[in-house]
């Protein structure tokens, strides 16, 4: 997204940080959610979460939480961006467990429409050995993230184009967390 | 939504407050978020931010929220839920304020996909009488109903038929708010 956002923010920070800066009432509860979400105790890695998030940030083709959270990914992932780029192309034939395999299709169906997940979907989680929590949390997060998406693009921030942006972020995410990107 | 939930929550309150007992950990971030949201603060009257919330509810078919933000508009609207049913079928027709047309038309763009929401949209809105806040607010409130109801319902939770349970939760939440549904 290039140009200017649909409103004055009063800061250049881009995509969703010039949103918190912006209107800090509501980027606290907004940090704590994905702070949780993302970063907090689960039976899900923290790099598996944030394979959820990216991959629905760029299925909705929102580029700034597309490249952050394929950044925070991959920073967090044994095989790093290669497989993030893999699993967001087609969870069906990259080198996931089936478990995560099976959450991106329940999280790709969140994306379309809450209604959209099938019983058959949640089945095959289960066989691939889904728990209820990590159930819940993969529709949560999949649900967060068209929240996410659509504040971001709906003002229409800026997003960096330099993957160094995001590669820094990233640094900053997993070894401080969401909380410490509040104004 | 009839039938059973997609996971076991181990209670059987409706919608989202089945989800909230269920996972309290993120339950007090999306509770935070709401009461601000919806009840902080504004120049939008709560009424007007809970018929948007209303209107993006009901134009994503989630029974359970849309029920709930309607009753939740009618109680703090001056022409209660008729009013609420005619802006929801139709903006451009009901008797409601230019701002509010053009708000609701800017968050219907925002549930479809964030990056429809157009230069054009924007200056309608401004022109009849919107700031760069109620802007803001309207993409942020859209956008988070984008969430709750893939919430809602991507885990199939289960939503009251009867019109009394919605509006009993309404005096609930004009009186006590929406961290008075906290666990």
């Amino acid at each position: 997204m290039s140009g200017m956002p649909h409103i004055s923010l009063g800061n250049d920070a881009p995509g969703i940080v010039g949103l918190f800066l912006y209107r800090q009432e509501t980027a606290r509860p907004l940090s704590e959610l994905a702070e949780f979400m993302l970063r907090g105790p689960n039976t899900l890695t923290a790099g598996e979460r944030e394979l959820i998030a990216a991959y629905v940030s760029r299925r909705n083709e929102c580029d700034f939480c597309g490249a952050s959270h394929s950044a925070f990914a991959a920073a967090q992932l044994d095989s790093g961006m290669p497989l993030v780029d893999l699993a967001c192309d087609d969870p069906g034939t990259a080198p996931i467990s089936p478990k995560m395999r099976a959450l991106l299709a329940i999280a790709e169906l969140v994306r379309r429409d809450g209604r959209s997940v099938t019983e058959e979907a949640v089945k095959a989680a289960r066989e691939a050995g889904a728990t209820d929590l990590e159930l819940h949390d993969t529709v949560l997060i999949a649900a967060a993230f068209c929240m996410f998406n659509r504040y971001v693009d709906g003002l229409a921030t800026f997003a960096p184009a330099d993957a160094e942006h995001y590669a820094q972020s990233a640094e900053l995410i997993v070894k401080h967390g969401y909380l410490a990107i509040l104004p």
